[in-house]
């Protein structure tokens, strides 16, 4: 037998019910109070049992997370971060890949009951605003790293055409002339690919800069190779490559030291989204570092209140912090490199 | 209301039984018959409610998949490859993050009966043959990717001595004499490393050549750089690296080429996981590829016959197949590099 909510009762000196409530996360519970009955519960080595206790609730414990892609080295990072969020509610996390697929997305949206889970993060590519009005199923949802212009949904993102700006800027203030954007998709009504383009232009824009825009299908290394051998092909090469995607700026960086090409005295690489292989590349790789667990804490906290049903707000939008991390693909200090 | 199985069962020509059985995935259904089933399923769009099935099977339809980080890449594309395997099985996967603690991986031996899953499958580090046969839990267990000798569950891994003995031929075979080890850790039962290691010392030994081994406590970039920089700076430097895993050869690769040295003619490098960050990389990154998908697929097979109870065999230990990938690391053939 463990211990039970009367032995930890006793030993904090309060009511049954008032363990329930801290055990349950309950907020109508004085810190003072929460403070003894958590010294209580870790002295006793007090282990709720959770599935009897979501069952009395109607709950399961589980959320899901759909993501585009669980390899791609964003996500993968991101879904540690939603998980180690989850954890401080005792949640467990099921993952879900969707491919950025509409069809599977949409299922997910309005499948997600079957599933047994209490609430859904989703990171959409594919689906829209109006996808998202014409769900049926009423699992809790917040929507992360994506941006749905008034959806029925929470959302959390960072500020993508902000971020777009502050890296052009960047590549101006270097003197770069011909930047090109590497990254833009056929336009849709959501995703980030459109901000993105957007807060490029502006920065073009506001210096009277001419804009070169090269469209990929996937945000993958290979596409980011071969959109910058297009690139290096045309008449007058770029000598700056703002991507919208570290893996395309890694790839695209291959191709250009593959090419002979000194990066950046020839050609400056810029990325986003601040994944690990950009700090360890060489050169090392300049990008925009999103605030990947503000990014998550927001969003489970979100779904929280959601599923608690504490909130009958109506949906928002939630940005969350980002830095321009300037590395040696921008500002130089590694090594000069040469066609061997 | 949708599709019932007598509808499936009427336009296909067979019992609503053998219906039954292809969509439940039995094997005794002769592949003639599955084809006309399958067809009459797709044609008239059948979706089974799994909710209820798995219900009456005692079932719930997910298994959990418990890796040390989801963000390191090898483990998110092994990650993918058992989701991919298990909707085969239409089984949802929960990724549990263990970090490697023995205490973390002994609780999700013994706890993931909580968790309302069929199965687990575990990639061990620190918990080894001992706490395995201390399991209390009988949920289906199968572990993935390390190697515990006789124990007693099944599980599937590359042949690891073999793996890195073949690296290190290749090294040697190259003409190099001074071969570094990178990623040996402390003594543990269980693990690759000494796998790794002994392969290594068994090619070294059948050539005469003398072995430096260098010790890392995590398989990371950064460890990589620092253990790198430490045997950069011993009186006698190596002419080639073998690292245990991609990554501590990516961090490797970075310390080597920041401080002016040419890879591979001054530095041979190689790893071991092909994930794809080492095929982008500059120079790209010689290593040994596990068959990531087939290592799944059998994890996942075996999982199902021991949830179906379909086998009383003894626990057995089953072999992916692994490819030696030459790249630019250690034969040259991209730039050469000096310093800036």
């Amino acid at each position: 037998m463990g211990t039970s909510l009367r032995d930890v009762a006793r030993l904090a000196g309060v009511s049954v019910k008032t363990v329930s409530n801290v055990v349950n996360g309950y907020a109508h519970v004085s810190p003072a109070t929460r403070a003894k009955v958590e010294g209580a519960l870790s002295q006793l080595d007090y282990r709720p049992n959770l599935s009897a206790r979501n069952l009395r609730q109607g709950r399961t414990g589980m959320i899901a997370l759909a993501l585009p892609e669980l390899d791609a080295p964003y996500f993968a990072e991101l879904s540690r971060c939603v998980i180690d969020a989850a954890a401080e509610h005792r949640w467990l996390v099921i993952i879900e890949q969707t491919g950025g697929a509409l069809e599977r997305e949409r299922r997910i949206l309005d499948g997600v009951r079957d599933h047994h889970v209490d609430g859904l993060i989703l990171s959409p590519v594919a689906v829209g605003a109006e996808e998202l009005a014409a769900r049926t199923d009423d699992t809790a949802l917040v929507l992360l790293g994506e941006r749905i212009y008034d959806g029925p949904a929470d959302h959390v993102a960072i500020d993508n055409v902000r971020a777009a700006h502050d890296v052009t800027e960047h590549l101006i203030g270097l003197g770069r002339r011909r930047i090109a954007a590497l990254g833009a998709q056929d336009d849709t009504a959501s995703g980030t690919a459109p901000l993105r383009l957007a807060g490029y232009r502006e920065a073009l824009a506001a210096h009277g800069l001419p804009e070169t825009v090269v469209k990929v299908d996937r945000y993958q290394r290979a596409e980011g190779a071969a959109a910058m051998a297009r690139l290096l092909a045309s008449p007058e090469p770029p000598d700056a490559v703002f991507c919208f995607n570290d893996l395309l700026a890694l790839g695209a960086m291959r191709t250009a030291l593959a090419a002979g090409l000194r990066v950046p005295e020839d050609v400056a690489l810029a990325g986003l989204d601040d994944i690990e292989d950009g700090r360890y590349s060489t050169p090392t790789l300049t990008t925009i570092a999103p605030d990947k667990n503000q990014l998550a804490r927001i969003a489970v906290d979100l779904l929280k209140q959601r599923i608690d049903g504490h909130t009958a707000r109506p949906p928002q939008e939630f940005m969350a912090g980002y830095d321009l991390i300037v590395r040696e693909s921008t500002m130089g200090g590694g090594l000069s490199r040469g066609a061997g």
